[in-house]
């Protein structure tokens, strides 16, 4: 197919270069700065704008993949044929942030870095369409790049997102906050490399409320306040550790 | 050498079926119950009892492995040869919860469940002896389950294993806020796995704080807003998500 990428960063590169590598013919990038614009028009072998009203009009897709703060402003921007494909691939926005007819959602669940490619083709990726007769085209460019398709309404999405930013990025935070424990006390961040995907590993089999082990689930009281007054010089890190314990014995007493 | 075990629940199994793997006698088994005296001395051929004056004499090493709170009490119970040596297994423990004069510690830092066996020689064990002659038994018995020994003081330890709690159980505990979410809008967490797999590999190549991801660190408000709305019926989960939002922000603002 015949595609224009709205938008460089983290998620628009890695896609652009899956949607490239499956033989799909990236005709324009466009991006808010030439440095950005120019390198991923060179990496994907496409021609690139700085200039919303130089998009060029002949693709068959054209897909938006900016900062959900200016999702809005440049899709109304974009003007295409009216037949054309337009998608967005932002996780908490609904598709009708997308004024034109044909418009869609291609949610790839995934945490995406500059330093670090992922394999697309294990990617869930999350399909919506506004016209019934559009899913087909979605789905085939989708399948193009990962195996793993879901149809998910707006609605869904949006709880799907959120519940994303538990399981990655407050994840990734939990980890950051062992650090820097670890750190103030000269201890390699290394050592808990075994324990990190030990726990991941834990819930591909047990749910997450059968796999919980720790001081909180057992109310063991004496080393939890012990491990309060280990972090009554970190404020933020303290308040943290009680409201998780609280949740962790909330969500194990409620049963 | 020849073992006696104090102590009968996840840890102690997972512990005590590695030393008899290993080839070590686990002479006899402690256990407050008869069942599960019963159950792992069958488990590691060993005889096993529930009072402790019947802890027998003959054992080079006495390890106790018993819940934090009940360590000390069972500690000043047990009679042992002057020249045996005792260890116990608690991260958050120091060493001198022991009277005995041969004492130390081995703590294997993992998350054990009685329905899933881990890899002992993957599990990083962290060592420490009150005499300095004992550290060449300990490090011989830890190294014939483990091939990653460290040892390291009571008041490093207690800092480590603070740093497992956010590192495993509080991620874990990220992990089920998470399946909570998806089971009210019917998303199975099957679909999470690619995204919690990545995350937990980013860090072997990049800094927690480097691989940090999300709405939160990019402070993107919007999303922020619309997310804590969405959580307006659950003001525990809401609350740990502005707490966490928060902190991830101050982590990436006060460099």
């Amino acid at each position: 197919m015949k595609i224009t990428l709205i938008g460089a960063g983290n998620l628009a590169t890695n896609l652009g270069a899956a949607l490239h590598q499956a033989g799909h013919q990236i005709q324009q990038v466009y991006s808010r700065t030439e440095e950005s614009a120019s390198r991923l028009g060179r990496l994907l072998e496409a021609s690139w704008t700085t200039d919303m009203a130089q998009v060029n009009a002949e693709s068959d897709v054209y897909i938006l993949s900016v900062k959900d703060s200016v999702l809005q402003e440049l899709a109304d921007q974009l003007l295409v044929p009216p037949t054309s494909l337009v998608l967005h691939t932002a996780g908490s926005m609904s598709i009708d942030t997308l004024p034109q007819k044909h418009r869609g959602v291609l949610y790839p669940m995934q945490t995406f870095s500059k330093t670090r490619l992922v394999n697309f083709r294990e990617i869930p990726c999350f399909l919506e369409t506004a016209e019934a007769e559009d899913i087909g085209l979605l789905r085939e460019l989708a399948g193009s790049i990962s195996d793993k398709l879901y149809t998910l309404p707006s609605d869904q999405r949006r709880f799907l997102h959120l519940s994303a930013v538990f399981a990655c990025n407050f994840v990734n935070h939990c980890y950051d906050l062992s650090a820097q424990i670890l750190a103030q006390h000269d201890i390699p961040f290394q050592v808990m490399l075994p324990l990190i995907d030990e726990t991941a590993r834990k819930v591909h089999t047990l749910a997450p409320n059968e796999a919980q082990t720790g001081p909180a689930v057992r109310w063991d009281e004496n080393v939890i306040a012990r491990q309060i007054y280990l972090l009554r010089d970190n404020p933020t890190i303290q308040h943290i550790y009680e409201e998780m314990s609280d949740s962790i014995h909330e969500s194990h007493t409620k049963k």
